[in-house]
């Protein structure tokens, strides 16, 4: 089991992620094959040689022609999709997804996948707040950090093709994480500024306030313009540590706001250093 | 009065936007001086050619010839400089500020400065999470929103002047705002994500974070990575407007996070959108 040109991967939906995928792959030289429901997506695909073959049906004999297969599907229509169809996979492919959350999916879909299929779970830690295959762009994934998140039952060398895998992408730093490091950091470092970012966006609808903005207030807006509905079930799906998250920066917040009021520079400073 | 190529420019500070300030204007062709406090920044300066004339020492020979005056300082060491020197600038010229806040300062000012000379305030919201003159850089300028704070007292040349020089520096949009509410805005615009930014650093000091973040934490964190003194000021003389806009984040958010414990599904989309 080894990840080589003659490798055939089939890439199940075809966003901005599953293009981007796509487009890596493709200009490296392999053969790049995708399911999507959207038939207008597969012919943009097509025509753009971002894949070499595309349907709109899942069918045994399309899907048991693939070595490897990457989900680029919402969380939950990812777990449908391999209840429905995980029989035509070949037996021993390698099988992965991309969501943002994995608590609540990894252990579903292994015991839908294992033991027959290898399935290694991972995240992209790359976006751009724009969608569907037409947007897609593989210099994002360019250097971007990549986090694989194997459990007891992963296979070793799955893993290896997955890492080599986000490497042949463009990724940058590759780590490895439990499945809950990975959705307790999530819940930190994307789920909590994405809240922010929606935060500060429900304070104020003034339309002026373009002629006034700086760089921060524009980085931090610029990520509350997101999917909603992706990320409400990403939000959900990771609630507990998510809320946690929440609470302790709502709480350091708020400690700084004391120092402000209590004019205390030197707690102020220490805070921002 | 009017802005020619034949005025003289004087620049008080030289850090990073008295630096860049320097550097657009000299490049335009206009005879700039600077007044600093410290003799490698002059020096640097001169070497290369950000300005024509320097000097650390403040004198009235030196300060009597410009026509106008840029003070790039901290707010409170702008108002020492023109209680102890404003004696030294020629009758009618051209005086402006680049501080952050503007209710605290403005009117100070105006008490020590009118009605001989014609001051101006004037807010570039431009900046980069670096320091010196060394760092000087005027693309950040480039096409960067540029406000105008006039008062009743304001003479509407020195205004037009002001504003002509930002043109020429090359800021893009040039606003003018009350003092008031000039201050009500950037408490949200740029004080309280300045404060998100620190509270979400103040979170959590895992060195290991860079493995594993994406752009949007990048975003948010690159910018709590600020002067800890100048901005300490700044927060303290608009405290009134910021701990406002953090309380009415602050209840967003927990809005905000209500609907994740809830999985009120429609409600969060709601804020999303």
């Amino acid at each position: 089991m080894e990840l080589t040109k003659n490798s055939k991967i089939l890439i199940v939906g075809l966003g901005f992620i599953g293009g981007s995928y796509a487009m890596s792959l493709s200009k490296k030289g392999y053969y790049i094959g995708s399911i999507s429901k959207n038939k207008k997506d597969i012919s943009y695909a097509l025509e753009n040689h971002l894949i070499e073959s595309g349907t709109t049906r899942v069918s045994k004999k399309y899907v048991s022609q693939f070595d490897i297969i990457i989900f680029c599907l919402y969380p939950k229509v990812f777990l449908d999709w391999i209840s429905k169809y995980h029989r035509y996979i070949k037996d021993n492919a390698i099988v992965t997804d991309v969501c943002g959350v994995k608590e609540e999916i990894v252990y579903k879909a292994e015991k839908i996948l294992l033991p027959r299929l290898n399935y290694v779970s991972s995240h992209p830690m790359a976006g751009k707040e724009v969608y569907g295959v037409k947007n897609a762009d593989n210099s994002v994934l360019k250097n971007a950090n990549f986090i694989i998140t194997p459990t007891s039952k992963s296979n070793k060398d799955a893993v290896d093709i997955i890492s080599n895998l986000a490497s042949e992408i463009g990724f940058g730093k590759i780590s490895c994480l439990s499945v809950r490091k990975h959705d307790e950091m999530i819940a930190f470092l994307s789920q909590l500024t994405h809240c922010i970012a929606i935060s500060l966006m429900t304070c104020k609808k003034s339309h002026k306030l373009k002629d006034y903005t700086g760089d921060s207030f524009r980085d931090l807006t610029r990520i509350a313009n997101i999917n909603e509905k992706m990320w409400s079930e990403l939000f959900i799906m990771n609630k507990s540590f998510l809320v946690n998250e929440i609470d302790i920066f709502t709480s350091e917040l708020i400690k700084l706001k004391e120092t402000i009021l209590n004019e205390d520079i030197s707690q102020m400073q220490n805070m921002m250093k």
